[in-house]
């Protein structure tokens, strides 16, 4: 096996779990790293002591390589990775900062460090910082999202021209073949959230995931431009800060609509009406809640199909 | 050959040149048509007798099949239409509009119909309707584009499981591997328009030429949602369009911005300042004017060396 993201993790499929928040404990991570991908506990909703217990329960229930996410604008960051660094994780993924800012610190200690980008020019930035991968995340994602704007089929090529280290590919990716397109776009992986945020093993609210599994094309749409722009599922929240924006209103006006804990009341709690509800485009062709060693199956199979398949096309260039 | 796009069309690429305003006239579609694609003349930007001049030179230089790109919103489809069919033009590709208005009477005439959509709901309506093709166009396209935002990445899965005719897929497309991808992703065949925007057989005035040459990451922006969504190259119009929408303005307001006839003074006329300058985010990987014949070959080389890559790629799962 010489694929460059599976060596450099050790894991068996070049299949990263997106660490999201509210969504990605440590069952997650454990399930996604036991079925042969890298499981990552998403940090960015747990205090210090939180991702403590859950870095703990994850290194029981497997003996795999598993990871981190870790939003670098995070108040209290230094505490995370402290912690990290005392439970011995193999892995972080960090996002939202500076990649200069920990990279060497963390390698420093042993650890490898993929480093999520939206555009080229912090693919570029991430690669002077020495991280061991990128990952290149599109428009299409859920969630935190780049103000650019670029589609993952445009982010691919734009980062793989700029950079050589291994490259993750994320956003609007969920089946074999969205994984094999990514693949002959130049990237050497893929992180997938969405499909994940579905999964048995999800600490997603169940009305969270039943509200991903039950809406179709055009139910996400990237809201707080002003703010960080994040790709939300529209409830009346969604369409209340639609609403907002499209009036022109300021900062202030959509930071007190957000308030506090709003993803946490939506993707959590289970308030689907009022909440927070982070979700990729790709939720519309997600439309069954599955046990993650079932979704690491059928991508796998998906993907060999898919592969096999372009080997036969009937257009024969 | 039996791939159903060039089977259909009887062409020897399954590649299509889109029908774009003020850039595709005879030249481009004559002499993507004469390279072995499907050139389209776009009549969107043409009054009758235009279309009919540029009908009657592609038919001079070229033997090949050759279609009209027809946008249903324009005022007088009919005379379109009409000379359409006097001057027996083989395709049409038609779009912004009801598929169900023109495919029949088209199609009795002996003409193939392709409708462009950019979402499933239409993709199927199209179905229901009878056209010999879809074409599904996701978000990074450059010109007028869907509201939903979807990407092709999620777009072309989703229109491939709705839907069994022949498809076409659009957006974010302008190189070989982004044509396999789209391929993998359940496509028959593509339609570029940025890369032909930037041919020296376009129409599209030299400075705009030399506008989508320099453009980088981040240069293009989904502009007047409040009225038809349009993908446009950043300069001094599109900022104003975007604090205008940042500010909540009115319908009307953006409509007496937008005025009449920016798109020909940008992308025509050569005022890459205060135009209206539709293209794709792939602009920014185009980085030279080239022949038509040279950015098919390219397309074919780079198609051709990746699907051979791709049956020995280093993970062989």
């Amino acid at each position: 096996m010489s694929n460059r993201i599976s060596n450099l993790f050790q894991i068996k499929y070049p299949i990263i779990q997106g660490g999201m928040i509210w969504c990605s404990g440590w069952e997650l991570a454990s399930a996604v790293s036991n079925a042969g991908g890298l499981g990552l506990i998403g940090a960015g909703s747990m205090y210090p002591d939180v991702l403590k217990e859950h870095i703990q329960k994850t290194k029981k229930v497997t003996n795999k390589p598993f990871g981190v996410n870790i939003p670098l604008i995070y108040p209290a960051v230094e505490e995370l990775i402290k912690i990290i660094v005392e439970e011995k994780v193999p892995i972080v993924f960090s996002s939202a900062g500076n990649p200069k800012t920990w990279t060497k610190i963390l390698q420093n200690e042993g650890i490898k460090v993929a480093h999520v980008v939206s555009n080229a020019k912090f693919a570029t930035k991430s690669e002077e910082a020495g991280v061991d991968a990128i990952v290149a995340e599109g428009f299409e994602a859920g969630g935190h999202n780049g103000r650019e704007e670029t589609t993952t089929l445009t982010l691919i090529p734009l980062v793989r021209s700029k950079t050589t280290a291994p490259l993750i590919a994320a956003g609007g990716i969920a089946t074999g073949k969205a994984m094999l397109a990514a693949m002959v776009l130049g990237a050497d992986g893929v992180q997938m959230g969405s499909r994940f945020v579905a999964s048995t093993e999800s600490s997603a609210h169940q009305n969270f995931k039943n509200e991903v599994i039950k809406s179709g094309e055009g139910a996400t749409r990237l809201a707080l431009k002003k703010l960080i722009p994040v790709r939300l599922l529209h409830n009346n929240f969604a369409q209340q800060v639609e609403k907002a924006e499209l009036e022109g209103k300021s900062v202030d006006f959509l930071k007190d609509l957000l308030g506090k804990a709003r993803s946490k009341q939506g993707m959590f709690d289970g308030d689907i009406v009022e909440g927070e509800l982070e979700i990729g485009q790709v939720a519309a062709i997600i439309n069954k809640e599955q046990s993650v060693q079932n979704i690491i199956n059928d991508i796998i199979l998906e993907y060999k199909v898919a592969k096999n398949q372009m080997g036969h096309v009937k257009f024969a260039l």
